[in-house]
């Protein structure tokens, strides 16, 4: 009963945290005015930030799913778990697992190249960005803290789904269902 | 004792398959000559690449460290699992999942990175690199493709550590030892 009530709450946690991270990274536009045009930065300049708020959408929309499928589907399965109950506990694992690696790839995708545009890269003539548009940095900086929080509450979900996966199995002999 | 041996077979894989990966990125060097100048191409011009050797080497210590683990530990513990192997199979599982997250980092920051010396970044006055240095990024990208097998090698073991450690509680009641 412990185990259901934290998977829940650690679902709706990161639901809300990755739709603060693609409302954030998404939502974040700065124009500024130079002497002779107009430049204005959003999330689609830099395809691993439009990537990452694509990421973290379906992300917050599996959690969503794997929400609904917690509240229909627990109370009829947990009686008998021996039966159908051992396959749908490898589905969730093996969707957290792809879940929660693509999200942290986008996530460090998404950082690498927002360090680049903090720092350029001076051998390659990589110019600097956030000298010019320093709030829009820093609203994608928050977007990137989010987005690792995500990552953490996901992977302690995974956890749970591997947890509630491979008690299922005998602790003497190998992959042997008690 | 299946378990046991494909999880000592994942890890020389593993450590075979990063140390690949840092050589492969590592010792990768292009000298090009033109009119004026000569320039050479290593990894260390790019942060992303020089922290993949970094973390590369460090998994593939580890992983070592954990082998001699595996041999020199597990014929002692193996028959009371349920004293001091519990603490030893949390700490495998912990360790584990720090080494895959953090090596997957480090490998998706860097194909980012070397994507963007691929492509360029047209809104950003960043220019391409690799119409210059051909040679060199094939072999980042060969380096690349290993280190996500490497990452893939690792995903399965630290599965296998889960299986290890969360089949000794109980299916029936929360966080209980059998």
């Amino acid at each position: 009963m412990k185990m259901k009530t934290s998977e829940v709450l650690l679902r709706i946690c990161s639901v809300l945290v990755l739709v603060l991270t693609a409302c954030l990274v998404g939502l974040d536009t700065q124009t500024k005015r130079f002497t002779f045009f107009e430049r204005k930065a959003t999330f689609r300049d830099l395809q691993a930030l439009s990537i990452l708020v694509d990421v973290a959408s379906v992300a917050a929309g599996y959690n969503l799913l794997q929400l609904i499928r917690c509240s229909v589907l627990s109370a009829r399965f947990d009686v008998n778990w021996k039966g159908s109950h051992i396959y749908l506990a490898w589905v969730c694992f093996l969707l957290d697992q792809i879940a929660i690696y693509i999200t942290f790839a986008a996530n460090s995708a998404a950082l690498q190249a927002s360090l680049l545009s903090l720092t350029g890269a001076k051998d390659f003539q990589w110019m600097k960005l956030c000298n010019t548009f320093t709030r829009f940095c820093f609203q994608i900086g928050g977007g990137l803290l989010s987005g690792f929080s995500a990552c953490l509450l996901m992977a302690a979900m995974s956890s749970i789904s591997a947890f509630n996966l491979f008690r299922l199995y005998s602790p003497k002999r190998f992959l042997f269902l008690k």
